[in-house]
């Protein structure tokens, strides 16, 4: 019996483990140029509502793009199931605690109906918005023809985790790259965060990658299954094999951090990360215009067997242009995201989203004790 | 004098410290094999159930059994003690706080009884049911003959660290080697934490081992003596010793994660950390049908002496097969352990747990600070 | 696809995360010299107060300036936009909390005045005091004339991040060593935390520079943008650029930690990590002598578009010259403060500033986690 | 300007930051060997109470000195000062919380009387107890022989941080070579935190050796001078002195860790990390026979012009007998601390302390969030 090596462990950070240092050039904000692409669409900020359905309905998807965003519908949810789904949302937001999870398991057990997929997008191009809609491997091959109909803009494929190589018994696999070829608009996939599966997943020819496993500290996927990567080392790696990714085949697939972000000082984060964009539920669920009434869920939620996460109440806290460009007398991070982004920026001298990828990050945990010393933290610079 | 070598310390490890990351090929959980084995018995859930007084009795062992698992029937508890371990365990559970410790120390320093013991080794086996009985090191020579004539499957000799080599003056230390040949039944040893300890241990015969020395952070062992190592770290030394062994001797000794875990990502972590399987105490005990009436305490709690630890108060959240199989609406990872163990393995791409055991674990701390933070944290994507 | 190198992230340390360790030789408090240099100017002790207008108004100034410190006047707060600042003062004071953040905004939109910059400076000199004010780098080119003209001693040019070179679009960026040429008197300049930023400021001819970016652990800046530095990593770099600048140059630019020193040990281990002195906001709003009524607030807090911070109740502990000199019956570090400068110098052996820049700090986190733990963690050593 | 290199910081260890890992081998607690020596005077247990005013008087040193350990009298405390110190003791007990630091800077500006630190050591000794008393270094000089004179067995000269080299203007600095040289009894010093000190120290010829300097994470002496050693670390540096020391000279000097520790466990772990014995405030202030009424304050407490700490309610958990030897029905490691040493020795599998020295020490950091994660991490292993 000899000694032997101990087995080692890599460390994995998230937003609140790290902090951006300023640069030693610094830049007036107005002078920065947030834009971000899919394929050949370009949006004016890089922020998109997530496809959860507190957060997006078609009139949310309109607004958001008329702001310069990309809001994406979930259609394995209430408007795909319901005729009259401002009903059943109104039902979930009254609904007391205790009886949410059964009462959720059951809604989400109707079934989808096509011809309200169709309906939803066909709102959402009327009013001569970017149209992008969700859905999960399973049911892709069934509805990616009706969306392509409808006239969807960019197809988002998105589950828990999802790899190019996904092994089944009861179904063949959906083959990104056949998908990729067989549908004339963008695909957006996710969730993923290591490089190798993110690198694999770029190869079948999508637009856009969605990064985030289990982010949270205490995300319900992280406590029930074990599962989760922190988004600050996900972003970064999924960024990794971007990099090396459009290196070899000089194609640029757009990562997204997904999933985690609480404050604007963490989208700053996940973009000096080496995010493209970030893809925001709770923040979006608290426009007074998203669908929610002051509540979102996530799409793990319902699960019949292992439901994952609840409902959230958020409250609402402005209007969506409030929480995109201010004003703002709110101080917490929460109001002004555009504002905030491009502040950020120019304190670290990044006229471009791909300038701030190379931002310095330092491992910083912020360790929030208590409201006091909270408070008594602030330091006397001048804006 | 001249300057000096600092002296340098290991990192260790614990469930809160650690993620999994998911794989880059997935699975469909149903392709996953979870099957455990100790010598020829094979089970088809790797979960043991915990052998104390709160958790397992004749009645629980018997359905325990029949759902694939192993509970492990504690021989020096109230039902080896008393005619009407029944009556005893509802004083336990009446009793006020203040008043439990030393009502734990009375009641269990009544004498053991030969004939209780084969007993209820008796009314298991008559069930039909895989039958584990649980002594301590000091009682084995005693007791074992008593165990293996009573019809017994598995002997589990335990105490909070157990090692090949124990000096006493006292008494003739028990020697594992001359246990394993002596008994026709496999002999499951522990606690312990180390490789070194593991390998000896594994030398003299035995089929299964139990790694867990005052694994949680703030544990009794830990504060009362200073000892205790955290559970991924033990689990990950212990996994290595049984790994270089089999590579040795051919032989596979099973190990088991005792103790620590509290939710069933703990016992995803677990296995990816190298466990075979897992014991549970608080969780089983939140089973309908344990006997603790909604308490447990551990075995040293009524340590004459020396206690460590108390009764605890854990509820009782639904019936055992909810808690091994669901269908849930409980949304915190104490329900369908399976079935997350399962999907945690298809996110990793691992069809069974010895690839499970493979997985990539990163250290990736969760500090649990606010409800509000936890609920915020959720994440956009779906199940 | 190759693997790839993970992007390697550098620690940064606060006050929270060190602590000083005693030296070999001790000294008497009484034998410590704490005197500090901006240019030619001499100050008895090493403590700056901090630009915010809860914390510096003229009175204030003139008091400080007798006890052998600075302190630093805002003139683009209240005291140079209003005729009586007082009042205005008052009704910071006097707004609910939820107010209190639009309160602020509208009483800074309120125009500059240069008459009442002037009047300020003339007040301060009036009474004998050292004068040094406060300008955004914005401001700096109309109110510096204004400034000498006035009489002040020293002039500080002091924004969230500041370099050598900001890049506008809008207006001429101020260059520095034009305003080090021009201006007969000393200029600090802040606020910066990098070791190449530092570098380049004081090859303008700055005499001092501020350091601290989003410094504390959750302070609001951070939150916002995502951007800081904690302020122990941020003094150790600063001082290290002040280090090699001077062994290239032979001219010496004092450092001054600004922001997130709660308790005097914080301001001791300011200097251990490298500080010449430090700038302190909220303690010295505690003191009775304060405009701010026991609260004080950021200049970042009454931005238009994006604030960052509030309004912050620190209460009254004592006058100046107890916060400062002692004696004192409190025993949490927010009384004097000079004393316990000279008593952590002479338990590491440090007759000067200098000499306690290079004192041994370990790191050694402080959780703090209780009233209980806090008050049991007494050691029985005598002073 | 190059770039340049950080400065880097070593960390430091605390008794929450570590865990013992057991033996390989393991060993009956009844067989383990405890004594500790000062010169040629032997102790059984190697246990000291602190010389504080709420835990030693002189029947508290009987008593303990009958037990087998050591009680430290504080001769600059209550009984030099006062005829009649029960009613002073009485007092201070009996104070309100904010009228109490006031009250003791009062009580301790009373002046020493040579005949009463006479009369103390004179009972102590006519009960047949061993006497060991406590002095600051500036009153050693004209206290010694009078302690020589009474009949004293140990001199303990104590301070918050002492060296071998204080420098002063004020008085010629106490020569502790001189010192040793001079007294016919053995000698104690401290505190002292690090190798070097330490090493010189043990050379003057003392006998004993107190390690800790702010110890805990949240001492005051931390907070308010920003000075602090966690006491892990700080007991492996002297450790490591004091076995060069040995090596290098052939004498042994016992190494006693002085603080901070608040359970048996942090017991285990100082003598783990190298200490020969342990010296407690807080632990001994809670037994019934101790002058303090439930309450203790550190003598840096009284400081007239920078106090530190304040007195702290303890509360009273039972008779010093039980808190060394038991029996107890208390969980939480006060209680039986004789015991906890033997058990957490026979554990490791160490004779004597020793070898306990050499344990197996790892990093494992306790995060104690709330009651009920502590409560659920209890672990099925018997005792």
């Amino acid at each position: 019996m000899a000694s032997h090596e101990h087995r080692s462990l890599r460390y994995a950070y998230g937003f609140d483990d790290v902090a951006i240092a300023p640069g030693d050039v610094t830049l007036n904000p107005d002078q920065t140029d947030l834009s971000l692409k899919f394929g050949e669409i370009t949006f004016n900020i890089p922020i998109l509502a997530a496809a959860m359905d507190g957060v997006v309905d078609p009139g949310f998807a309109i607004l958001f793009s008329k702001f310069g965003g990309l809001a994406v519908l979930n259609l394995e949810g209430v408007h795909s199931r319901y005729e009259n789904p401002d009903e059943v949302l109104a039902r979930i937001a009254a609904a007391p605690d205790q009886e949410v999870t059964p009462l959720l398991q059951k809604i989400y057990s109707a079934p989808l109906k096509e011809e309200l997929v169709a309906k939803c997008i066909r709102r959402i191009k009327a009013a001569g918005a970017t149209c992008a809609v969700s859905v999960t491997p399973a049911s892709t091959k069934k509805l990616a023809p009706v969306i392509v109909e409808a006239g969807a803009d960019i197809l988002v494929v998105q589950s828990t985790v999802t790899t190019a190589r996904h092994l089944s018994k009861s179904y063949r696999g959906l083959i990104f790259s056949e998908l990729c070829s067989s549908v004339p608009i963008p695909v957006v996939v996710g969730n993923c965060v290591s490089y190798e599966a993110a690198y694999e997943l770029m190869e079948t020819g999508i637009a856009g990658l969605l990064v985030g496993v289990g982010p949270g500290a205490a995300c319900t996927t992280r406590e029930v299954l074990g599962v989760g990567v922190p988004q600050v080392t996900a972003t970064m790696d999924v960024a990794a094999a971007r990099d090396d990714y459009f290196r070899a085949s000089g194609r640029y697939v757009s990562v997204i951090t997904d999933g985690g972000m609480t404050h604007s000082g963490d989208i700053c984060k996940a973009i000096a990360a080496g995010a493209d964009g970030v893809m925001l539920g709770s923040i979006m669920a608290q426009a007074k215009e998203a669908p929610g009434h002051g509540y979102h869920w996530g799409m793990a939620t319902p699960h019949p067997g292992l439901p994952r996460g609840t409902r959230v109440k958020v409250g609402i806290s402005g209007s969506l242009e409030q929480i995109l460009f201010g004003p703002s007398s709110v101080t917490g991070g929460t109001h002004n995201l555009v504002g905030a982004i491009r502040t950020g920026m120019g304190m670290c001298g990044a006229p471009t989203i791909r300038d701030m990828q190379k931002a310095n990050l330092l491992i910083a945990p912020a360790i929030k004790t208590e409201g006091k010393v909270f408070q008594m933290r602030q330091q006397s610079g001048k804006s």
